[in-house]
């Protein structure tokens, strides 16, 4: 293992963090709020630590996808052991766990919170809590990719562990140039909500913070009634903006050099809007007469619908009082999500467009039992290694699900609040069921619960295997010998 | 498709339960019950139409898996329906949809019931009733295979679309001697089972019941409060004889013959008791000091532990009423369910264990990308196409969990009922947690729901494809083409 290389690269997240942590200091500044000196504090910090960790060259560049996984979940995990920190320090969050906790829904854009109010915070720590959403709804390391020059290959893995769905393409040959592309389109469309959001005479702060929880597909509010406040053109600009967010960034990358045939061609994305649209008009049926109309019911429930499928989270009602149909439609696309290579969470659209295309081969081969057809998406045959890693991806989901449940249901609360806090938190939504629903939040949970779900989180940002591998004895066995080697070399 | 054949087979399946009707007669007359006449009666409309089904013997015998399966599916359906008419016609289940729920729960083995008062039942009922347990555990199919003479092969087929498990093989080169073979052991086991149970001074009714109960892994009860009334003698003679029919009967066949290293290296049985003994243990210590003391915790904890595992669903408590660790174990006990090869329902412990090495080499790929080692069960290399159709079970298996779910959810209960009542009869169990609870039943959900839990339990007694294979377009092309040239050809 190549640990030099993980410390160098930690060391470029903290100094990436420390840059971070100035936005709310000048947030703070304007608002003239003294949050900002412990911003302030812990950017220094991270400026310091993230130096010291990049003093020294690693000894070779060198590194496989063991590396990017430990170097990308270690990242994960440092940057919101750092980012929480100000959370705690302000006192504006009292116990440690629940600012940790707040951090890593932020970062992993889930959006599940433990506060009781929202708006008793201060508007330095609102704007450093919708702004981890932004950061981590692209990633953190695809961040450092496009700006950090790294010599040598194989960068590719850090990108694959931090990016979502089955695979990851480069978008052109150059990891770095495929970063930066990507962050063109996401602060390029961050831009154009935010302005569209200005346009509907929202206030900057709200608009900004908005944006970030739109973008990041995350869901963090700023108002204790999340977006149900606004103005029913503000709700449907959000709408649109979460519903392209959950979008695979491939189709913008593809439009942006006018290759149109190739941007409108995916399934995953057609699948995405017909699941959507089916979800919205089962609901919008469903919803009609307890409503203030057509309009009302529409902006509801295809606001919902979009909100709960990107995995953003963002609420306008509380759905906790809909019929159990529409509740069930709704769990049911949590487990669902957004489109691969998108910032939304969930399992993804493409991955269950495979497996249906399974399902239907399996029973096909009991009527011509000796075909040996390929499974086709987009018109190309899949490779067998492709489905049997996205196979083995939802047999992993369920069993950490389950585990996770188990550990979760010691808090003896009710089946339902338990069963949808932890798949609203692996799969990066935000509100659940019951005792998690969008008017409540998580803080009556232990801190062991909370522990359980905050790694939920992590898992599902990561999607399973790269935060995983931290637990194999492998790895650890490889670190401590490479340690002690180090430690007689010297 | 050999429509012919799968004519003749429904026709024998008819005859079959047109003499299992007799048996219930039988009890009639001993008990002086009127209700007797009735199953007499549809025991003889049985008889008749079998007798007519099978005058004229089919063009060919030679049928794929296909047919199989539709002849397979076919049998349950028309099992049930003729099975259900002796409850409705005697008005002791007033509604004809209850009526087949509580038959489909009978011969399915999950022991759902839709009955708010079981003591009201003539013994004749409670016979039947418990007798479709015995019937359906082994299979009616494995059975006329037995005692039937077919000529020509594959009804291996037969066998494979009812037995459970990943893989059927014969135990022997004939279909006929394994069919007998195991019928051989079924009995021989049963009939232990009553022996001991009558040694405890249990009623000879109640044991013959129980045995059939035990036996198919049913757990249908003729007491309101299943075998909570009953001494522990009889409580761990039921225990142990529940454990011991959700063993694969692969062992019994390979103890028979005295070949005991075979059958005691199955991982599958080590794995299955190794589960058994964690939850028991972890139970044991959570419902202790709720109980009356050792003896009552460890007989209360590996009672409900076995039963549910096993997906036989008899109850000597109401689990309702344990913390929610407890109930969270239990339910993801019904998941996993009994062995592969036995009378037991669930998604079976071989196809968990294939599972999890899975997830493990897939771990182990992120350390040593280039290894190629296959997945090894019992010593020996699991094939490929094994894995896959373990995977695709899985995700089979989820797909129609969710169709079922939302459909069920319309009936506007709770998220944690509609859940539990959908992994009980999917997993052929029995009670589930809330509003299906132990003490519970299932007579207050819409007929639209009943007959999706109707399905569900055929669906999982049969492992999924076998019934899902009669929806697909191709099978009633074929039917409808056939018969049209049938026609042509008069």
């Amino acid at each position: 293992m190549n640990s030099s290389i993980i410390r160098y690269i930690l060391g470029h997240i903290l100094k990436i963090e420390g840059i971070m942590l100035l936005f709310p200091c000048l947030i703070a500044v304007i608002y003239r709020e003294q949050a900002g000196f412990c911003y302030l504090g812990v950017s220094f910090l991270c400026l310091v630590l993230g130096f010291l960790m990049t003093l020294k060259k690693p000894e070779s560049f060198v590194f496989y996808l063991k590396e990017g996984c430990v170097a990308t979940s270690l990242s994960w995990i440092v940057l919101s052991l750092f980012g929480c920190l100000p959370f705690y320090i302000t006192g504006e969050i009292a116990s440690f766990t629940d600012a940790l906790f707040e951090t890593v829904s932020g970062f992993t854009t889930t959006g599940s919170s433990i506060l009781n109010d929202v708006e008793a915070l201060s508007h330095t720590a609102l704007f450093w809590r919708s702004f981890t959403h932004w950061i981590g709804g692209m990633g953190v390391l695809v961040f450092m990719l496009a700006i950090i020059p790294m010599s040598g290959g194989s960068h590719i893995n850090l990108m694959r562990a931090e990016s979502t769905g089955a695979s990851v393409g480069k978008l052109v040959p150059k990891v770095r140039y495929t970063a930066r592309i990507l962050y063109v389109i996401y602060i390029g469309m961050s831009i154009v909500q935010f302005v569209l959001l200005l346009l509907g005479k929202m206030p900057v702060f709200d608009a900004i913070t908005t944006t970030f929880g739109t973008a990041g597909t995350g869901g963090f509010g700023i108002k204790g009634d999340s977006i149900a406040g606004y103005s029913m053109y503000i709700q449907w600009v959000t709408t649109i903006f979460m519903l392209l967010f959950g979008v695979s960034f491939n189709t913008y990358y593809f439009i942006l050099y006018r290759n149109f045939k190739k941007a409108f061609s995916s399934e995953e994305v057609k699948y995405y809007l017909l699941i959507m649209a089916a979800a919205t008009v089962f609901i919008f049926f469903n919803i009609l007469d307890t409503t203030a109309g057509i309009a009302d019911a529409l902006t509801q429930s295809s606001f919902q619908v979009v909100s709960i499928m990107t995995s953003t989270g963002f609420a306008t009602v509380d759905f906790e009082q809909w019929s159990q149909a529409c509740k069930t439609v709704l769990v049911t696309l949590m487990f669902i999500g957004a489109c691969a290579g998108s910032t939304g969470g969930g399992i993804k659209v493409s991955r269950f467009v495979l497996m249906a295309r399974t399902v239907v081969k399996e029973l096909n081969s009991y009527i011509h039992p000796k075909s040996v057809k390929k499974i086709k998406v987009d018109k190309k045959p899949v490779e067998h290694e492709v489905v049997r890693s996205v196979n083995v991806y939802f047999i992993t989901f369920f069993l950490v699900f389950t585990i996770s449940l188990i550990i979760v249901s010691f808090d003896n609360y009710d089946f339902t609040t338990n069963f949808t806090a932890v798949t609203t938190t692996i799969n990066n939504i935000g509100p659940g069921l019951n005792k998690v629903g969008p008017a409540q939040n998580f803080s009556f949970f232990s801190p062991v619960a909370k522990c359980v779900l905050m790694f939920d989180m992590i898992a599902g940002r990561l999607e399973l295997f790269p935060l995983l591998i931290l637990f194999h004895p492998a790895v650890w066995k490889d670190l401590l010998t490479q340690q002690r080697t180090g430690s007689k070399k010297k």
